[in-house]
């Protein structure tokens, strides 16, 4: 029998920052697709839709009214998730009904005053600027007591459940330190009383040397397929020093974090030439007052298309029920993401 | 202020059976919804369809020709995301890039010759030779000493992965368990070890007592909107005594456990008027020869839709970096599917 190989066999891939397994299934791609096609999002808008609750100068479904804002603009959520004036309480039924209050704030960051953008089509300095405002942000919710968790993320495209295709993202942040960073939190404090040094940075250096992987790297930031990716064309963005959150970024490390941020997000859009959906957000240290110098900051995403534009992995059944499972390589992955072109389609048809 | 309220304030439930908590904001479902639509299925399909792979008698994509079956019929899949002959080996690089080989099969169930049917279309007699067959896979896969888990699911409907109407469900069983079971497993049994009882027979009992959550009961069986449930109008059926697997089922039970399962199917499908989409499956004791007293059967119902036929929820940013979050409050849902006819809307029209 041949021996073992993970461009072959089915296997399991463990993931050190959550302590959890995927399965993997090389050989799947081959099977044929009679299932559900997306339809491609329209991908021309104007420059200002008056219709927009985003766009400068207009009048949000809640009422408020947008300033004539010319880069970023943040506001509270209309329609916020977590509310900050939840009277505390819970309920305890014999240990299987248990519920408590949770209190926190849902924020909106316009990236642009521009409806027709998205990341990879703003300026550098622009994007650049996004940085700024996420710590900004993680700075100012982080400090208040009754926060000890920001989540900063974006929706990109309809088919990620985003409302508007005006160009933002979203802060999440709370009294409680939510599932998955809670998991990472406790892998990393693991590995760090272990070996007393940064689990991702260890890893970042590994896949440097191997290169397999990697996607696109710069002085102080690497973009890299994880080996435990779950999403098709699942990456992540880290620094290559050991930093706990983005606050602790220097002026040339935000510079670096940007322009990964602008390569990767144009590769995406360049892998189907279409504005490539996904989800993506920053993990960090806790606010809780903690230290946590085992954190290593780094930013996550999750693209939902497989094969084309058309058609996207569906994370169902199996992978609801059982355990997360992907279809191609993250090695074939990285190289497909590598080998494209970085100056994004619409301006190279220019 | 006023007093914790859990139909109006954001908190926090807990779910018993994976130790894992999921956020509630029963306010949210006010906020409006400029987002995707989705298409509603074609809904009438022939009774036989020769372009079908599952249809009796007609060819597959892998070139093997189905029998001119006239209930159901089981096969392996042809593009099997498990492999049965993978040789054994691993990597490990430095803890943080570890592989294993996982073995196992994959196996289809058509559940009628019938390419027009789904489940609550389905006569009870055939639902029940679904429950049957079911049984025979768990204990044929479950006795084999390379299968420690089977996973037997269903993907109902395009939007959720399913790749053929044809009514359909799969098999997944592997050498180890999957992260889900593995939990229920690891939580169930620290119950059974404090209490002495199995911890879903106590919940069934104590949702029994409140009826606040329970959507249908009948003698052996009861489907119920968990406490914790994640998904708008996830559900769960249960048995009403203590069994780890379908094996253990008297003859009485499994009639029970079809008409649970034709009941909940009716009142999805009558919710908006639609074949209504979902996955589903069965969580049950591992067969890794092991006893597992604490284990309690149960089948998972997980649906996407949230508002209507066209808007669905959309598990993304905040839920796939964060935290699973829900917008309605699980016994609002309970109430909206207790309150629906038990008639099949399609047979009610006629
Ligand atoms: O096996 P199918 O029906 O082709 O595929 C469907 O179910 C599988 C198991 O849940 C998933 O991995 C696939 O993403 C989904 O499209
Ligand atoms: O807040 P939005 O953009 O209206 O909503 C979107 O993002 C949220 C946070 O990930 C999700 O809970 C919603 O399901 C999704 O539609």
């Amino acid at each position: 029998m041949a021996a073992f190989d993970t461009t072959e066999h089915s296997h399991r891939r463990f993931n050190p920052l959550t302590g959890e397994w995927i399965l993997v299934s090389p050989h799947r791609s081959k099977r044929p697709w009679q299932g559900q096609q997306e339809e491609p999002e329209a991908d021309s808008r104007p420059a200002y839709d008056p219709t927009c609750y985003l766009c400068p100068g207009n009048t949000r479904a809640g009422g408020a009214v947008n300033p004539a804002y010319d880069s970023t603009f943040v506001f509270d959520n209309d329609f916020a998730a977590l509310q900050a004036d939840v009277p505390a309480g819970s309920v305890n039924v014999g240990g299987l009904l248990r519920a408590e209050a949770e209190s926190g704030v849902a924020r909106v960051i316009c990236f642009s005053p521009r409806h027709d953008l998205t990341l990879p089509e703003m300026e550098p300095a622009a994007i650049r600027h996004v940085v700024e405002v996420w710590v900004e942000q993680y700075q100012e919710l982080g400090a208040r007591d009754d926060i000890n968790y920001v989540q900063i993320f974006e929706n990109k495209g309809f088919m990620m459940g985003c409302s508007n295709p005006h160009p933002h993202g979203q802060i999440w942040a709370q009294r409680t330190v939510p599932a998955d960073p809670a998991k990472e939190t406790v892998q990393q404090a693991a590995y760090f009383a272990e070996h007393g040094r940064s689990l991702l940075l260890d890893y970042v250096e590994l896949e440097l040397r191997e290169q397999t992987r990697v996607v696109y790297q710069n002085e102080h930031f690497v973009t890299l397929v994880p080996y435990w990716a779950v999403w098709p064309f699942e990456t992540m963005i880290l620094p290559r020093r050991h930093v706990t959150s983005i606050e602790q970024l220097t002026d040339a490390e935000k510079n670096s974090f940007a322009e990964a941020l602008r390569d990767l997000t144009i590769r995406y859009d360049n892998l189907f030439q279409i504005s490539f959906p996904y989800s993506a957000g920053l993990h960090q240290r806790p606010t809780d007052g903690q230290q946590h110098e085992s954190w290593h900051v780094h930013m996550h995403f999750y693209p939902p298309l497989l094969r084309s534009a058309a058609v996207r992995k569906f994370m169902v059944g199996y992978e609801m029920l059982a355990n997360p499972q992907r279809d191609i390589t993250p090695e074939w992955a990285a190289e497909r993401l590598r080998s494209l072109p970085t100056v994004h389609y619409k301006q190279a048809a220019k």
